[in-house]
């Protein structure tokens, strides 16, 4: 049974068929009783899906009370037409709420290049309205795209005796190669914080989780981290411990969904977690973590169980690993020493084979020594994942 | 029937089973009557082979005699017995050949990360040295890994009422993203040229053939083409018409394996070209058409015969064509007009799905004006890719 997620004070959340889907949800809408310091994370691809276009023009505020998300067309690629369309699902949006147009965030997922279904989206707005609810349920619902489980989680911590709540939710299965994939994903709280510090904060948690996961290195038009927290708790966040507290809970959330989205790949079988340790450079670990997950060789490996490690010397030197660390390396498959000192190591082969069924794999890397460290998700390839994209549109 | 291609003036060729594979060639030796001008590009991959070292090393040259190739084992990531196995391997080749050690080139593709089966490989050469003959066709065959077809041509052309004969080899299937994959390339010419010239033609026709296909992103250890002329036509190749002559016929004999290559690539059913033009960007343009054709999606998409050019779009996003370009951009498939003015096209998706039927795709894409322009090529993702690579090592 899929658990229920509380939202924080004062935010409801919903989620409607509008008849874009057949019978799923496909609207989604999170509200805020109070106005909210809001801050986002946005796709580096240069073709921007009008909902992100929109949503950077109006970020960072301190006044949005809405975000309103599609599933099944993502107005991307749909030109000023499409600015046209998502400014009046924002209008729409905030009429029905009784807000305003700029205290509304939006955002799409699914084909590029459609119109947006105005006819079906607006229409059902009174619906969603009325379908309010203090869980995340059916706006997790509502957002999923070729996902197979909705994905949302929630944390509590304390701050001054007051209890804040942090409750989040993604989506995202293909086109997953986040440098912010579609990756949606969105994040409430009742804490008091400054539009400054959850930006701040926002952004170097995403790049260690949502811009850390890979499906299959395609970076889509319409990725967005947005944070919403409206202060409803009376627990004030600010530089220090509460601020460390607060960063914690956000980055246990935000890993938690994105290790979802990497699980929950196309076709996927398996989580792959790449570790990468010992590095001299910080940039060097992430790089070398997020091509080994986006490597088709080694996904195809790690589905078929093979330990083929020489796919992963490959790719590191492909990354740019200094030729010069060759010597110094190491190697691990589940936990099997596969290569170090230059050389391979002897290994059972059939062990490593049975050590990697199952549905998680990890790889982890010594690149030579060093003090920086990342670590990187994806999954494996499968016929499963060419199925499912030979036939989308 | 296969074709027979003759080798030029003064070269020879041949191909035997050493042991390593059940019943197919898998050791190949070309040797030259003369010594030959050398040049040779090769991989980026930072963990290089110890072929790829080895012949780095030696050219350029002005007297190479032969070229050893074995297929089965990269002898990549093998570190320091790496490098004595294939000296071991030259200075043996060299003793059957009675030339030199340092007149020999040495290439290597198969399995990263196993030691060169020395006891099979070099009791094997003395075989390889009856079977000499004056054809490329069982030197063609010994190179190949998971290649379905031999790759091999011929060009002949006039230089000062002398004939000068180019004739070319390589393999690749997988691990196809050549930033001089393994791709092996060797190019046999009786010309007289200078090391420089032979260098730098060799670099400029590469960087638009060999470089410019991909069948999975992955660039190998081992990747390098080798050029080798040895003046036995008499014809001498200098600045001005005759190198002019010459770099076509090198541009004819490259571009027709590296289309082969990208035909044959792991799994494919369908080679895709990618062109763009009217870019005010070089790299750019090689940049967005290589990025088209590593893409998974889209590589799904042609192998669905599904024109979902959305995700060309968003590809060509990634990749970083300016957002400004983005209403002069126009996109076709298979000459249908997808895209243009900013704004999807109305076209017939039921002609569009039979155009794509077939075993070869066209993406034309104008990047806005401008006078460069690039073609890449590549190949369709399917099932077949996935099992072959679940099960290799």
């Amino acid at each position: 049974m899929m658990p229920v997620i509380q939202m924080p004070k004062g935010f409801l959340a919903t989620g409607v068929n509008s008849g874009v889907r057949r019978y799923r949800p496909d609207l989604g809408i999170i509200k805020s009783e109070f106005p909210c310091v809001a801050a986002g994370c946005f796709t580096k691809n240069t073709f921007k899906a009008a909902p992100v276009l929109y949503n950077m023009d109006l970020l960072p505020s301190k006044s949005i009370r809405a975000i309103v998300v599609n599933s099944g067309h993502a107005n991307a690629a749909t030109g000023e037409q499409g600015m046209i369309d998502n400014l009046e699902l924002a209008t729409q949006t905030a009429n029905t709420l009784g807000v305003e147009q700029n205290e509304v965030l939006v955002a799409s997922t699914g084909v590029v290049g459609e119109k947006l279904p105005m006819m079906k989206l607006v229409p059902a707005l009174p619906q969603a309205t009325r379908a309010f609810g203090d869980t995340i349920n059916n706006f997790a619902l509502a957002i999923m795209t070729t996902d197979l489980v909705p994905k949302f989680c929630s944390e509590t911590f304390e701050v001054g005796g007051k209890t804040v709540t942090l409750t989040a939710c993604a989506k995202g299965s293909g086109m997953i190669h986040p440098n912010m994939a579609t990756m949606l994903g969105f994040v409430v709280t009742d804490a008091q914080i400054s539009t400054e510090l959850l930006q701040s904060t926002l952004r170097s948690v995403t790049d260690e989780s949502f811009n850390m996961i890979s499906v299959d290195g395609e970076t889509s038009t319409n990725d967005m981290v947005l944070a919403l927290a409206n202060g409803a708790s009376g627990a004030s966040i600010v530089e220090g411990e509460s601020l460390k507290t607060f960063t914690k809970a956000l980055k246990t959330v935000c890993e938690s969904l994105a290790i979802s989205i990497a699980r929950d790949g196309e076709g996927a079988t398996k989580l792959i977690t790449v570790h990468v340790h010992g590095s001299a450079d910080l940039e060097l670990a992430r790089e070398s973590a997020r091509m080994i997950t986006i490597s088709p060789l080694i996904k195809s490996a790690i589905h078929g169980e093979d330990p083929n490690w020489g796919r992963i010397l490959v790719r590191l030197g492909q990354t740019g690993v200094p030729a010069e660390l060759f010597t110094k390396l190491k190697i691990s498959l589940q936990g099997i020493c596969v290569f170090e000192n230059g050389a391979p190591q002897p290994f059972d082969r059939a062990a490593a084979r049975q050590a990697l069924q199952g549905d998680h794999a990890t790889i982890k890397v010594f690149l030579g020594g060093g003090p920086f460290e990342a670590t990187a998700w994806g999954c494996d390839l499968t016929k499963r994942y060419v199925e499912i994209n030979t036939e989308y549109s």
